[in-house]
């Protein structure tokens, strides 16, 4: 690259330069004299034209598109229940714990965290979520992890390491809607596959083995699950992975909601702690069980055993890391506190709120007919069928709860918006009797309309 | 997509459930009874085989892909002085502001924001920035600011919203590395235009406008530069904007350094101030004038006065900032008091600082033979000429500054980095005394090293 340019002297700053920059490409310019550059009979633009990319264009937010489709008119009468928001925070009730707080700001106080940190995140910080994470039957190091913008982001570069455009992954219906938004974008297909509601939302292993072929480039499993509030035995975890390993297909673990379980009757493995072979990329972060989303403090942990990934899916994961750097510096410095001060009794009390609004909501839900609520043991969702046929008036599951918005200003997330219809999901973690309320206004409206029977006289289940 | 499914009936929590689920595409599956799904004859994988993507393989970041290839080995008799990190904060002279520091704390306190913002920022944040850089020549409401994850991701969400693979975009060369990482990973191409260190590097308006066809999406301006230091006149900045103008091509205003000018000699009047037509997406951050760079707060402003973007390219921003989220709530939260409460000294502090050791740094390396530093006006940079003929101990700058590491334990980045060989960059924000110190070395490495006749015969400027 050096010493072939046209040489050109000019004076700058009293001193003699010689105009030797090559500038990109190998192609050589020089700009002195005014010499002009060929006036190329290329088409230009004549008058303004700016559209936004495919990639924009294919960004796209089923919640969004459902939810800004429905005319959600509240009964003036009624305060407004939002029973739709996966968000712990919004109702004050769950705040994060002084621990917390207190290590954010003795990070602050510090001046030590103000500068970049390295692109996957400072290596103290790394080590102390890979201590926090290692097991022994998966033990991390500080290089198994990539610290990122919220899980959202570890997502992001998990599914862009794994996957070209025109590959495919797997992914769980219903299920977290971002799997979808990201790979669409990027020109990855989405093949879905189905968990059994009368199964505690198990996989249907056959139906998702069925989907595998050789451009499947990862498959994502939820545990404990978005939107389900499932968490899956021991048991059926090996048998994911046994899919997984027949097939030589890596996992991309989103296991954001780890450890947000009844302890009482789950523990809730990890998949990496029960995999041999199968190359785990698991996403996480303290938005759920530190009550933080906002923070946007995520990683990834590479579990690699066999040495799948390689020097190469690591490499990679490090490079596109650089292309937006990641997660605030204040919140990295907190971590080690975050992590190794938070009292048992702060994660305690949170899975005690959640089960017992859980069970508030599923034994209220249980007898109202018409509704099949399937009982959560995990994250803080629940997810409710609504037995249409039953429920004439209504075309779907976004009519049935727009019009629980307009009759009783209550609003639960229709489960079109996670590809799944005539189910809708409830978050548990709103104040208990703003739950009671809003289970109480559920079983007046669906009372206000059931049909004890079936208007499809066809239906072979009367 | 309702109504059509197979229906199937099993039971749940001692409830009927209709298997109507419709899973995704339109395509319906059962799974009761166990009924197989068809043995498809497809190809799968027999063996593991997990390659990073394309897009990895395509995330290229030139300044580790040269200063990684370098052999970095100080003088051991000489303390380490290192001028190539482009972060204000490594060696502690430069805090942030008290004020800056106390609303981190307060948003903390406030316990308001733990929870998810919206995905481009809080509306009163985004209002908070726009009354902070709305003036009248180019006023701004809360929805033309988006708040991004520092200002990488302000540049890689332009980018992306602008831009298709097979466009172009024009790119400043010398220029911040990061654009042509984010373009290529996307399959946009670069086009280097040329700036002219013999006029204080203001770009070369025919090469840029020579560079320009059909595909060219996006026009990148930084100012203040990055790493040459300069601040472009206004009627500069007017010039290259009827450039865009003429060729209808919009413009990214990498405007990260606004503000840090030497007042005295320079006001810097950002491009939106300037344009009456060309659409302009400015992006910015709390990193480099607040001393901040870890905390990746960063905004894009939208100005667009004559509605060339129009509803469509800020929409298709909104959905990419779905993607996976943007600045840290905490961060956003403190930015009211941030912008409002910091005091101008602070400013001016920072400024004048700069000023003082960019002087210090260019008067002692003007005088020393065969370099040729180009004074700054703005920013954090100083870019030094290296007349390579008079070094025949070097083959480029990368050897150069390689060579003045091992004998002087000073490293400056050479600006191959920035596609523009026989320069080297020097970072201004180190301590006075380091300063000093770094720049005797440097003279006493060059006096060590200078031939006084070019051993290039043939040069004509001989």
């Amino acid at each position: 690259m050096n010493g072939n340019g046209v040489h050109g002297k000019t004076t700058v700053n009293g001193k003699t330069l010689s105009g030797k920059g090559v500038h990109g490409n190998g192609i050589h310019h020089v700009s002195v004299n005014g010499s002009l550059y060929p006036a190329k009979a290329k088409s230009r633009r004549q008058r303004w034209e700016v559209k936004p990319s495919e990639m924009s264009n294919n960004t796209l937010n089923p919640i969004r598109a459902i939810v800004d489709g429905m005319k959600l008119t509240p009964n003036p009468d009624k305060p407004m229940i939002a029973l739709s928001i996966g968000d712990p925070t919004v109702f004050g009730n769950l705040p994060t714990d002084d621990a917390v707080l207190q290590a954010m700001k003795d990070a602050i106080d510090s001046q030590k965290y103000n500068g970049y940190a390295p692109s996957v995140g400072y290596l103290k910080s790394r080590q102390v979520v890979a201590n926090f994470f290692s097991c022994p039957e998966a033990s991390l190091e500080a290089e198994d992890v990539i610290l990122t913008s919220g899980c959202s982001q570890a997502i992001d570069l998990a599914i862009s390491v794994l996957c070209n455009p025109g590959d495919n992954i797997l992914v769980p219906c219903p299920g977290f809607s971002l799997y979808k938004t990201l790979a669409v974008s990027m020109g990855i297909k989405v093949k879905l596959y189905n968990l059994l509601p009368e199964k505690s939302w198990e996989v249907d292993l056959q139906h998702m083995e069925s989907l595998i072929d050789e451009r499947t480039s990862c498959l994502i499993v939820t545990n404990p699950s978005n939107p389900c509030g499932s968490v899956f035995s021991k048991e059926h975890l090996q048998k994911i992975l046994k899919v997984a390993s027949k097939h030589c297909v890596p996992i991309l673990a989103d296991e954001i909601y780890s450890d947000m379980v009844s302890t009482t009757t789950h523990n809730c493995p990890s998949m990496a702690s029960l995999s041999s072979d199968v190359p785990i990329l698991s996403c996480g972060g303290l938005a759920k069980r530190w009550l933080v989303p906002g923070w946007r403090m995520g990683w990834i942990l590479i579990h690699d055993r066999n040495d799948i990934f390689g020097y190469d899916i690591r490499q990679g994961l490090v490079k596109l890391s650089q292309r937006i750097l990641g997660a605030c510096s204040i919140v990295q410095g907190a971590l080690e506190s975050i992590l190794n001060n938070t009292p048992q009794c702060f994660y305690n009390n949170t899975i005690s709120f959640l089960k017992s609004n859980s069970e508030i909501c599923f034994n209220e839900l249980s007898t109202v007919p018409g509704l099949n609520p399937v009982m959560p043991s995990g994250a803080m969702y629940l997810m409710v069928g609504i037995d249409m046929d039953h429920f004439p008036d209504f075309k779907n599951d976004v009519d049935f709860t727009e019009q629980l918005v307009t009759e009783q200003s209550v609003f639960c997330l229709p489960a079109s918006a996670f590809e799944y219809p005539n189910f809708f999901r409830i978050v548990v973690t709103v104040p208990e009797e703003m739950m009671v309320e809003a289970c109480g206004r559920i079983r007046e409206f669906c009372q206000c309309h059931y049909r004890p029977r079936s208007r499809d006289s066809n239906d072979l289940d009367q």
